[in-house]
């Protein structure tokens, strides 16, 4: 590596400059005072844990998006977090132990081993809110109109919410009589909609009707028709139902997409899964979901549900249209008396932004400067 | 490891509970808010560069402290960083390449293999100003303006300034005759302040003044008579002078402290040195000096001078001294007809904090509850 190329970043690793990391630091702000206001207090987790710590279940996925360094200390493996989730999820379960409910948020840097996708981030700033202690479909409810607050806060103009319930493909894969292998065939060949796949590996299962309903649920999405003529999974049908219908109410110019095929985050949700969907964008912008007792390997099992959204995936969908106040300066002196000090101090403290010159080059922030005229200093037009 | 001990933290390194985090939080925001009214613009790096961006002959002691991966796309070694100043030079040389000054700055966490002291983190939150492309010294009385505000605006109520300047030892070493490994003994011990070792190392030096004044460069702590009788390195003495002078009349009740043989940063310092500490902790709260020329390796040279705090260490310091406006909020049923969700929307956008509630128990937070009066809803003390 030489001098001309020592600036390179790794792909998939961003800075963000001036302009972009004004805009990360306004949502980062408005975003957390939304949550505060929901009742949602701050934690921050660290960058790294044990291993064994960051990597509780939640499915290969994450296990393999960690990057894993030896602790010197103890000798241990630890990871850099690729999820902030399980941290909060340990704090809820062990360091904080409430009773009743408790409602956490966070905002943070988290690193990927690769990409998600073609174009993701390997350092994304994930910001979410979790709420633990309460099974019922309000916290569900309370979760997924967060996210759409997010969305509004942020000043998305335009989202699809994406609601899956993993209860229905549960209930048709129970009594199945399929072993763990022929499981991983049908779920792998589902998660990739590949019916060809999806058809051979339902080969294993003789029950006709069941194999025939499977496999129409790779189809299975759309507006709220493709509830009807589910004659199994009737809880998961009526969460559904129930959620939409209350969505609709609160947040009539949201469009509401069921995608009861999508099996993302299978492995440790257990109930409603939901995402946020900007048109023109093909990942989604925030997801979440129903994980009930994920806190067990820290020993304390407590329903839960949460969601979250990386501030560089929102940035690059807002581009433009995200408004950050100018910087309008004044330029000062770098050198002058005491009253020169004292006003320029003065000026910072009320508001305005007050940029040092020692060569008499004047910041092209600045549209005013302080001068000294007969013995005062004054602010002037530049 | 069982589940009993899966929430262990490693050695160093800390999660921010509520309290804590809204601590963390409130400073953050009024620190960059002071730094972007001094005119300094963030910058967000991210958390792994490639290492030879990271490293880039700021001393072995930060090599040392920064964790390793492979990346997994290029196969080459990513370090995480384990400390920000150099990615923002590389962000002044490279990625913003703007003629004249630039004022950055940047909060984040970085990572360190060890600990710097007994009971330093591992994870410090680091929050910091650089100020390149000003030679002068009024940029570095800018800076260590800053550094002090910094403390201001935290909340530290007693501070002492240190300060130092490579020049005086590098003066003293110039022409003392010593090859790179006899230098390197006599820094060694020098920093470690052992004076055997640093008799021992000193017999290479044939000079026998020099040898006495290097000696004595050991002892040369204290008030702003440690600058007198120095009849070497006039330049260096000057710049201290001056910028005690300045820093003295514009903060008189901070008490400054001058600290010659303090060798901190010296393999890239290459003027004025300076810190922050607090009377009772042993490490400095915060610090930084002149670095010039670090952006070279980057393909641009630049005069640069900056500093840099850990939020954590601020908030061991302040303990309970930082008064957070404790929560008072409003509970809410979590269902209700379209009348309540607004009332609750306008309330939130109003600044209260409304907690909804599924079962019927109230948040130990709230202090008053919504509740319905006559087919209206009233807000009620609980």
């Amino acid at each position: 590596m030489t001098t001309h190329d020592r600036w390179l970043l790794p792909d998939g690793i961003e800075e963000l400059l001036p302009v972009a990391a004004a805009k990360v630091e306004q949502l980062r702000r408005q975003l957390l005072d939304l949550y505060g206001s929901w009742g949602y207090q701050l934690v921050i987790p660290p960058l790294v844990e044990f291993t064994e710590s960051l990597l509780i279940g939640l499915g290969s996925d994450i296990e393999l998006l960690t990057f894993r360094v030896t602790d010197q200390i103890s000798g241990r493996s630890m990871g850099i977090r690729a999820d902030i989730t399980p941290q909060v999820a340990r704090i809820d379960a062990h360091s904080l132990a409430q009773e009743g409910v408790s409602r956490l948020c966070y905002a943070g840097e988290v690193l990927h081993t690769r990409q998600t996708s073609l174009l993701a981030s390997r350092s994304p700033i994930k910001l979410g809110a979790e709420l633990y202690g309460d099974p019922s479909l309000q916290a569900d409810l309370e979760v997924i109109s967060l996210m759409l607050e997010t969305m509004t806060t942020a000043g998305v103009p335009r989202v699809i919410l994406d609601l899956g319930h993993v209860g229905i493909y549960r209930a048709l894969l129970h009594g199945s009589g399929l072993d763990e292998a022929q499981e991983q065939a049908v779920f792998d060949a589902l998660q990739r909609k590949s019916l060809p796949d999806l058809g051979d590996a339902l080969q294993a299962v003789s029950n006709q009707q069941r194999r025939q309903q499977i496999l129409e649920l790779a189809g299975m999405h759309g507006d709220e028709t493709v509830l009807q003529n589910i004659p199994y999974a009737d809880a998961a049908v009526a969460e559904l139902r129930e959620v939409s219908g209350a969505i609709a109410r609160r947040y009539p110019a949201v469009e509401i997409y069921f995608d009861l095929g999508e099996l993302r985050g299978y492995h440790y949700h257990t109930g409603l899964v939901f995402a946020a969907y900007v048109p023109g964008h093909g990942q989604a912008v925030a997801n979440g979901g129903r994980y009930d007792d994920v806190g067990q390997v820290f020993g304390r099992a407590r329903p839960a549900t949460g969601f979250n959204t990386d501030l560089k995936a929102l940035l690059e969908i807002l581009a433009g249209s995200l408004a950050v106040p100018e910087t309008v300066a004044i330029s000062a002196p770098a050198q002058g008396d005491a009253a020169l000090w004292e006003l320029v101090a003065e000026l910072r403290a009320g508001g305005e932004v007050v940029i040092s010159s020692s060569s008499g080059e004047i910041d092209p922030r600045c549209d005013r400067q302080l001068r000294s005229r007969e013995g005062k200093w004054k602010v002037e037009k530049c």
